[in-house]
């Protein structure tokens, strides 16, 4: 039987309560327990127990791997948060703020030797593959995120160095998280890759979408401040493209460059130039086609169709969302 | 046969030199590249390779387990000098100082996924036990740096704090280093606990032996500015000692209060206090107290007696040294 989006995530966020991060020194392990109960999605480890779900009836045996996605997850924000010098995180200060810098860089660490120690509790005959595969992503996710940072300081990114940037820092994690969970189900490789890649495709076509919401989101229900992607001149892909046409680049640069203005002036200014170019249209497009490459490659999962019911719709969701 | 130190230092050092961290983005490979080139005694792998020897000739399958000890141990101190705000290792720029922050941040985590990596080499039958004493290993030494990080900002650090933040920081990862290169080769449980407490004992015994050089190493030799510990304030057994001492704790309180100050005053002044309590007599005999101990243990470890003259050998030179 196929367990719904809301039992998994609900037992998902039971196991979470349940986990020990303490012991001495306090301020060590505070801040993991802090950053793992500010909530979310938990899209990795549902991702994990939908793929297990596909094949098993009870998921209880994937909970530790789904756990070591999330706790990965969350490392990653807090060591980004710090990198970012990021006031808040889910409406609540980061963990450098909260606590202090060197905290942050410490209790990250643990946080991935944690993520460790529940991926090693898959059984012995999964343990290499599935080891071997969470660390080829996470090296691949600390590329994504030092070319985010490199991106910073450029004005000439092109729109696939880009995709190639969110495929590492972004999609590679969904795949990983659906693979592994396919994996120690018993599923046989090719429907293995074919998770994979549904999860790169959905994972493409969710940042992008997170990227057009930061500017057309509706401010009550996206949680972060519309705009704040164009306030801190975040090289998504609308500002790429923006700035590789002629009509809006001296614009642009001239809004990048500008140290003093009104924040709303420079929000509504930025957008226009966007909606000038018809870019919301063509990253809905964008968006779009990424999700059924994602759905082509579910489809080809030999499992019975009726199965896949409930991935297809957490996919749906992922993308026709407020959040 | 028993290769000598000298040997099995040679063939980890060309294998460092084997290793290969490039790809894209570079920044986030070279530091490692960089650290891992500045040198040092590569105690950690030298000692998975020793304990691997007691029982097999060829140490090459041992290699990687060791590579990933060292990759592990380089990670630590790049991060520990980011939060130290150290500016040089072994005589040259700290990575945060070569790059930024973020930078050091960043191929610290990397580092510390490759270290899994290598670790994950080990054959299957082994590979549960080795990464679950490794992550484990890993967990107390975070512990153990957040523990130093707090005694800066106490003043009434007690001895066993230090001796059990010492064991954290240091010893766990030389007992880590041997137990997982007896365990590879085949070697009993008991052998195994008897060589992960020779290791111990021998890191907290090399660690104290590091605090008094500090204060009263050769100049010439020992690699770093005699009294830095001073200067900063840190807390040694030494302080902590002096501090427990009514004789000499307001005098101490002083020097660690007073903002401005001559160094090479300051230095001479707290050794003078430190004599006066006759100290280094005290941190000998507790350093050779836990040799002793270390060398018991490893004669408890059922090779040929023969067989553990290099590790004994070893033991020795890292307390009677210059550096």
């Amino acid at each position: 039987m196929q367990y719904s989006t809301k039992h998994i995530l609900n037992s998902i966020n039971e196991s979470i309560k349940d986990l020990q991060f303490s012991g001495e020194p306090e301020t060590l392990y505070e801040p993991i327990t802090y950053i793992l109960d500010l909530g979310g999605k938990r899209i990795r480890p549902v991702l994990t127990l939908m793929a297990y779900n596909l094949y098993q009836n009870n998921t209880d045996p994937a909970m530790s791997l789904a756990l070591g996605f999330e706790i990965f997850h969350n490392f990653t924000l807090l060591h980004d948060d710090l990198m970012d010098k990021a006031d808040t995180r889910r409406g609540k200060q980061t963990v450098h703020l909260k606590w202090d810098d060197n905290t942050a860089i410490l209790s990250g660490d643990a946080m991935l030797t944690e993520a460790y120690k529940e991926i090693t509790k898959v059984e012995d005959k999964y343990l290499r593959s599935i080891l071997t595969l969470f660390s080829t992503t996470a090296t691949e996710i600390f590329c994504g995120q030092q070319l985010d940072m490199q991106f910073e300081k450029r004005l000439d990114v092109e729109p696939h160095e880009y995709i190639e940037m969110i495929r590492l820092k972004t999609a590679v994690l969904l795949g990983c998280a659906l693979q592994s969970g396919a994996t120690i189900a018993g599923a046989s490789q090719t429907d293995c890759r074919n998770l994979y890649d549904f999860g790169i495709n959905i994972g493409l076509a969710f940042q992008l979408m997170d990227d057009l919401l930061d500017v057309y989101g509706d401010p009550a229900t996206f949680g972060k401040r519309i705009g704040g992607d164009i306030l801190c001149n975040k090289k998504t892909l609308l500002l790429i493209s923006a700035l590789k046409n002629n009509d809006t680049r001296n614009e642009l640069i001239a809004w990048i460059e500008k140290e003093n203005y009104n924040e709303s002036e420079k929000i509504q200014a930025v957008t226009a130039l966007y909606n000038q170019l018809d870019l919301p249209k063509a990253m809905n497009k964008l968006i779009y086609s990424y999700y059924q490459k994602g759905i082509a490659c579910l489809e080809k999962v030999s499992v019975p169709d009726n199965a896949k019911k409930e991935l297809r719709k957490l996919a749906e969701e992922l993308l026709d969302r407020n959040s």
